[in-house]
C-alpha cells in the first residue's frame, strides 16, 4: 500500500508565521530615539501572511537545508517588503491612509519618519543576514545578500514600480509593460525569497534554475488575483482600500483581459509553477501548496 | 641625514577623485526605465570632494591593502551618502532646491522618482560590495556588508538624523544630544569608510580601535566645520544655501560655544584624530593629510 503524505497548508502556514513574527519581533528592539525604532516595528509588526518570509524557509528546507540557516535572511525579506510598502504609501507616492487595516506608517509617524524608517529597515536588512546568518559558508552569505540587492534595486522592486508610475492614467499600456511591472514590482522579491532561501541550502545551477520559473510564475499569479480582487473584494475584506486601480483609470490584468481569462491565466501559471517541483517528490509540499493558495486566497 | 617624505595632498585628493569617479560612472549604466538609472546617475555623479571612498581606499592602502580590494566598497559608500543626500533635500524632510550648485534630485525628477532612487542606491551599494568586492575573503566582505548596514539604519546615520528632526526648533539642545546627532548623522558613515576600509585589508583589533577614534573625531571636526562654514561663507562658496542653520533657528556647535572656541575644538579633535595614527609612520600620511585639511576647507 503506498504511504499517503497528508500536508494541512493552514496549520504549516500558521506555525511558520509565528515562527516568523518571533523572529522579527526580536530583531528589532525600541532603543534611543525610540520613536524611529517605533515606527519601524509599527509597520514591520503589523501582521499580513510573511508570505515572503515563509517561502525562503520552504526553499530552505526544500533542499535539505534547517531552516533556521534561512531565518535571517527570512526576516530581512519581510523588512525589505515593510520598506517598500512604507515608501509607496506615502503621499509622494501612492498616497494611501490605510493598509492592513491600520493607518499607514505616514500617517502615524509623519512622512519623515516614514522615509527614515523605510531607510532604516533597508540597510538594517543587509547588516542583519550579514550579521545573524549561522552555520554556512560566507560565500553563500554573499550570494544571498547580491541576490537580494538586486531583486530591490533598480533592476528589482524600484524598476518596476518606476515603470508602474509611468503607466498612470495611460490606457494603452500592453501586456507585455504590465508583466515588466509586475516581474520586477513584484516577483522579483517573492522570487529572491525562494532563490535566497536555497542557496543558503547549497542550490546548484538546476535547482536556482527550477525555483525561478517557480517563483517568476507565482509572482505574476500573485498579481493576477491581486487585480482579481481589487475588483470582486471589498475594502474589509483587503484590509486596504478596493477598488483603487478601476478609480485610477490603471491598466491591470481584468481590464486587459477580463476577470474569467485573467482567473484562468493565474491557474495556468501555478500549474507551471507546480511542474518544476515534481522531481523533489514530498518535500516540495509545501511549496506546491503554496502555489495553490495563491489563486484560492481571499485577500 | 633623515629621509624627507613629502607627500602633495592636492594631488592625491585629485588622482583618488578621478579614479572613484571612474569606478562610480563605470557602476550603474543606463538601461531600461532609463529615468531612475538617470537619476540615480544625476545625483551620484554631480561631483563633491569624494571624501568618503578617498578614505575608503585610504584605510586600506595604510594597512597594506591594495586599494583595488577596497574600491566596490568604496563606491557602495558614495552611494549610501548619496540616497542620504537625495532623501534630506525631499520636501517632507529638509526641502532643499540646491545642492553642490545643482537642482536637488526631486527638484529634476519628481519627490516619488527621487525617493525610488535613494532605496534603488542603497540597496545596489550592497549588491555592488557583496558582487565586485575580488582577492579577499568572503567573511571580511560579510563584516564590511555589517558595518556598513549599522552606519546607515537607526544604529547610524538614520538616528542622527531622526534627533535632528526632532531638535528642529528647539533652542534647548544640549552639546550633548548635538554630538549624539553628528556621531550619528556624519561621523558614522565616515567611520564606516575607514573602517570597512582597514577591515577589508585585514584589520586587528587595535588597528580597528585606532582608527574609530581616528574617524569619530574627524567626523566631528568635520561638522563643527560645516556649521562654522555656514555661517561665514557665501552660498556660492559652499554650492548650497549659506545661512540656513540660523534662519532655522537651529542649535549649532558655534551657537553653543561661539565661533573662535568652535574652531579651537574642531583643531583639538584633528590633533586626536592624528595622534592615534603615528604608529603607523608614513603609511598614514595621506590620513594624516585629510585630518587637516577638513579644518583648512573652505567649502
Amino acid at each position: 500500500m503506498p504511504q499517503t503524505v497528508t500536508f494541512n497548508l493552514d496549520t504549516y502556514l500558521r506555525d511558520r508565521k509565528q515562527e516568523v513574527e518571533a523572529a522579527l519581533d526580536a530583531s528589532i528592539a525600541v532603543i534611543y530615539p525610540e520613536k524611529i525604532y517605533e515606527s519601524m516595528r509599527y509597520s514591520l509588526m503589523a501582521g499580513g501572511k510573511r508570505l515572503r518570509p515563509i517561502l525562503c524557509l520552504a526553499a530552505c528546507e526544500l533542499l535539505g537545508g534547517d531552516r533556521a540557516v534561512a531565518m535571517p535572511t527570512a526576516c530581512a525579506m519581510e523588512m525589505v517588503h515593510t520598506m517598500s510598502l512604507i515608501h509607496d504609501d506615502l503621499p509622494a507616492m501612492d498616497n494611501d491612509d490605510f493598509r492592513r487595516g491600520k493607518l499607514t506608517n505616514h500617517k502615524v509617524y509623519g512622512d519623515d519618519i516614514a522615509i527614515l524608517a523605510g531607510d532604516a529597515l533597508l540597510a538594517y536588512a543587509f547588516e542583519f543576514i550579514a550579521k545573524e546568518t549561522k552555520g554556512v559558508a560566507a560565500e553563500r552569505v554573499l550570494k544571498t545578500i547580491a541576490n537580494l540587492g538586486n531583486a530591490v534595486a533598480a533592476t528589482g522592486l524600484v524598476g518596476g514600480q518606476v515603470v508602474d508610475l509611468e503607466c498612470e492614467g495611460q490606457l494603452d499600456v500592453t501586456a507585455e509593460t504590465l508583466n515588466f511591472i509586475h516581474i520586477h514590482k513584484t516577483a522579483a522579491l517573492l522570487k529572491s525569497c525562494v532563490i535566497c532561501g536555497a542557496l543558503l541550502a547549497g542550490a546548484n545551477d538546476t535547482d536556482i534554475a527550477r525555483l525561478s520559473t517557480y517563483a517568476n510564475s507565482i509572482g505574476l499569479a500573485f498579481q493576477i488575483i491581486d487585480d482579481i480582487l481589487d475588483i470582486t473584494a471589498t475594502s474589509e475584506q483587503l484590509g486596504k482600500t478596493a477598488g483603487k486601480d478601476i478609480a485610477a483609470q490603471k491598466v491591470t490584468y481584468p481590464s486587459l483581459w477580463g476577470l474569467e481569462t485573467s482567473r484562468q491565466k493565474a491557474q495556468e501559471l501555478v500549474e507551471q509553477a507546480k511542474a518544476q517541483l515534481v522531481s523533489y517528490g514530498d518535500a516540495a509540499l509545501p511549496l506546491m501548496a503554496i502555489a495553490d493558495y495563491i489563486t484560492a486566497r481571499q485577500n
